[in-house]
């Protein structure tokens, strides 16, 4: 059985690995004021081309989202998330519980635009209603698609008038910058949003992501932050160490242009067997919308999620590939794919 | 320049390094639901001989505790903690950012007792004043201490007769049960405790704490409120490996003994040279009164944190050993401690 | 200009401020302790006919929602509300403020019924989600629709099936209960709902609303929660002494009833001009759908709410009553609603 | 039985009950958007002589300290109160219900000087521990003393020194600066304070505070904080009416006045039969030493706190006295209270 449940089955990557093991008895300093922390940060501003952003090193998603909001916004401000987001669906509440609102807006692409933000600000008029100050997206979005920079540039234009934050969830972001038809670069991040994260966990760390935060009015004490929500790890080296193999050697690049590489093997095949897919992405997440009778055979030898129903006889499946999915796995998979559809 | 600054400066115990790099590509289910975990908790439970024990693995020591007080906590009940407790210190209001109060109790060795806790019931008495619901005490405490058998058994005894929860916090636990005049066993913290944690992150671990919760009455929806509160790591195998390292072969306590052998040394030679200790310490932590003098010849080749001071020429130091502490760097030090005294 | 902006522009009935006065130098008990107090609640319970329920009095609505809800969830749970649901729309936010997500669901006319419920647990499978755990819903609904009886004890068969509270908002409760058509007795509510509240602010008191706790699981230390969200009032004896003189002589409901038939006044004459409404409503707030320019001339004599805008030339409008409309004052308005009309 | 047990015992002055039927059928905006609130506000910043102050009214002292707390502090910082701080001791742990740590420090007269506040400073050194940012004081406190101007002095220009918020709780402030040896006045407030409030409820007032935010930095957005808290009454002229009546002739201190001069009464006559205090109170409070026997007495006809035990045949009682006490009571009390001691 192999799996393309996600892409957080395998461990890391052996270089970071090499590197944990390498660095393992050198004594340093505790809670991310290491040497091996401190290069990564600056390794990542130099990359940035932004020497006044603030890089903090945190253990997970969900954990920087909520640690992130929870610093950003007063009491009564609300960040604004498409209906997909992961801080509005998968975070078991996170935001809420740091006490903030997260406002939905119904979307099928998983994308925000400046209509959807602009018809939020339209309809939230006084103190009776939450402020809504945040505007949450996440690149790729949970379902694969992608910002182009164009995009990217107009939302950041509508928080900018309208003085609300931009904060770009990351998880998968290697993934949406090594795309096909992507046209951000990790710079123009820096530029656009105010806070944005790196994903580490899925894109060959153990775990880690790397939060960046652009605007220098939100960056004061933000290690009080992190402590208060236990994201100050003590032996914060560990994630110090796997960001700056990462990105000493475009090794983060490497690993997302396989990731996606893989899936785009897979998305031709689909797509050539004549299906259709319920999103469009060029990363490394596809939801081939298939007949249920072959979702249960290719079930037999794969594991992945079954998304949604399509109809009676039709499903949406999600495929994800990693840094670590084996190129023949996904070849094993084609050819079990293409058999299935020929036997009927 | 060595450092006895603390337990967390070196990565982890090789045998753990060689455990994740032995399963790196494996695939496994995430958050937790691998195979790994499922071992380890296993393992722990057995080892505890606690069957009806819910185990769960966490990222580190604010973070668990956070979590579970959190979980565990009606918006109006606060805990009891020793003023040097750390959730009360040193946790940046971690607990206070979950809603609740934190009672704190003047005491000198760390330690709580039940006269301490009946004080504390009888000043609370209706509902103006918080609901003091949960006793947390650290076993060893911040400053080295332990408490024997008896000393828990009473504070469990009146907790329960009181309808409060005791909430132990082993960030060092491992030090503690393999201190001199400890009679504590594992099982016993699984009986007289509602919930404790065994921590790793200090004791050979990369990072991760095994949160054991004993009383059932605490147990129900425990992942809900770890995901919420960001400490549910995607890669949970990392945890799960790990900590099945560390309890299949005793390894966890070969580590401890080591930890506390080295701190031994190190008192002996102190203490032998006529001076005295802040606290009694038969754990990993020491934290000797010295002259200054000394204390600055000493920091010329090693670190430490000053703890406090004591007069206007003597201060307190905390030295910290670790798995990681090498009797060779324990011997230099002794034999540079006592050249400095002997030069005076 | 008169106003049916709202409910809430004047003070109280003459009655409860005559008891007021007369209570005044009477020395009592504070917060709530007092004989006051202690009758009404008696009352309350008896016309509910509820011995075990527990009744709390509450300065306002908002205030006893954030209240009773941050008491009755743990903090993985979260509300389920109609899109319209105060709560959702107009509280700023006030429940997740305590930490809790509230899940909206799409409804045309106010109201959940147990289908949307339904579809909402079915959505939320694990821990990666918020655990739906209380349905809030208004009675009448924030557009002026009401529940009957069949319709609620279908909500509360399934949220006892599913293990939910329900929780029902009242703020005017008493337009609800002697609107037309409805089939409801305030017993049932005691029967059906885990929590309600039965709103005083408006109808007919200066401030204060009932709060009545069906469900004994979720009476223990209510009086904490209240002090803590500051809604513990030092001098509780002015929303006894409300209470006990809306409930003793009926005078809640006679109040409940003049509002209800002002109401009914213009509906019938609005409705007679063969104008539709946005929706049913039986209760103390219309929201008749005229064309833009007949607004504007309203408008020079009359404050109320625009609504929504149904077309180019037409807008919903809210018109209020309340125990204190004048008989004159709707005769009045129709007058001149039916001048404007033949005016064209 | 006449009751010295509180100054919220009975409702509010005549004249402020008079001035609320006067204006009760007068149609005002909700919310506090009325026209009494208005002039109310205006009235207030004239007295302090405030022009940029930002006055709101709020229902009551405990939610007015978290409403405020809550819109000032970001989640990280904490605030300062002396040990018999209303919010550290009688609020149920109502800010740390907002996410802030309340620091205590040991006083024995219940205020806080600058060497105290220098004190927790310099402890709270690094992200590890929370960021002290608000000091909190009461004038006069808890147990009746009051704050010369010069202490004011001290601790405001502390705080500006050190980037501290400074917060007074007046609860009872007309008592504090209506009492002998007080040389601080309203303006004082609103130039070293930045933020205070002025309380109503146990100063002539059914319920009301009226918060002041001299601070410009922390006047934003602050009606959102106190929808979102609860305390944005529906019917807020019922505040606005009586903020006015009690400030526009001087009423809110003639009834502090009154309450000082029956404990002064009080006062001279337990000194003269020879009895110490608890603390030097010049305000409505009174915390006399007496005999355990002299205490059954007066219990017999006179209802107050029996607020500590100072040995096995003492206790300090607590005497509270109003604007609503009856100066005939008063007389009476010291009649029986010199009786009792004749008889002995």
């Amino acid at each position: 059985m192999y799996s393309f449940k996600n892409d957080y089955s395998e461990g890391a990557h052996p270089e970071i690995l090499n590197a944990l093991a390498k660095a393992n008895f050198e004594q340093v300093e505790g809670y991310g004021e290491d040497c091996y922390t401190t290069r990564a940060v600056e390794l990542i501003k130099q990359q940035l081309d932004a020497p006044g952003a603030a890089v903090h090193l945190l253990p997970g998603g969900t954990h920087t989202n909520l640690t992130a909001l929870a610093a950003f916004l007063r009491p009564h401000e609300a960040a604004i998330a498409p209906c997909t987001g992961h801080i509005l669906v998968h975070e078991t509440g996170a935001i809420e519980a740091t006490g903030h609102k997260v406002i939905s807006v119904e979307v099928t692409d998983g994308k925000l635009n400046p209509a959807h933000i602009q018809a939020v600000l339209d309809a939230h008029t006084d103190e009776h209603m939450v402020k809504p100050k945040l505007v949450y997206i996440s690149n790729p979005t949970e379902i694969g698609t992608i910002y182009t920079r164009s995009e990217l540039q107009q939302i950041s234009r509508l928080c900018r008038a309208k003085n609300l934050y931009l904060h770009i969830d990351g998880a998968r972001l290697g993934s949406a910058l090594c795309a096909a038809g992507n046209d951000l670069r990790l710079p123009d991040l820096g530029e656009l949003a105010d806070a944005f994260y790196i994903g580490g966990t899925k894109n060959g760390a153990l775990l880690g992501e790397a939060l960046v935060i652009c605007n220098t009015a939100l960056q004061a004490d933000f290690r009080f932050h992190m402590k208060q929500k236990g994201a100050l790890l003590a032996k914060g080296q560990i994630l110090g160490i796997q960001f700056l193999e990462l990105f000493q050697n475009g090794l983060y690049f490497d690993l997302a242009r396989h990731a996606n590489a893989m899936a785009d093997l897979m998305k031709k095949a689909i797509a050539g067997a004549g299906f259709e897919f319920l999103t469009q992405s060029p990363t490394n997440q596809l939801f081939p919308i298939l007949p249920n009778w072959l979702i249960e055979r290719l079930q037999e030898k794969y594991s992945f999620y079954v998304w949604s129903k399509t109809d009676a006889a039709h499903s949406a499946i999600r495929l994800v590939t990693s840094w670590a999915t084996e190129e023949a796995a996904v070849a094993a998979f084609i050819d079990d794919f293409n058999t299935c559809i020929k036997k009927g």
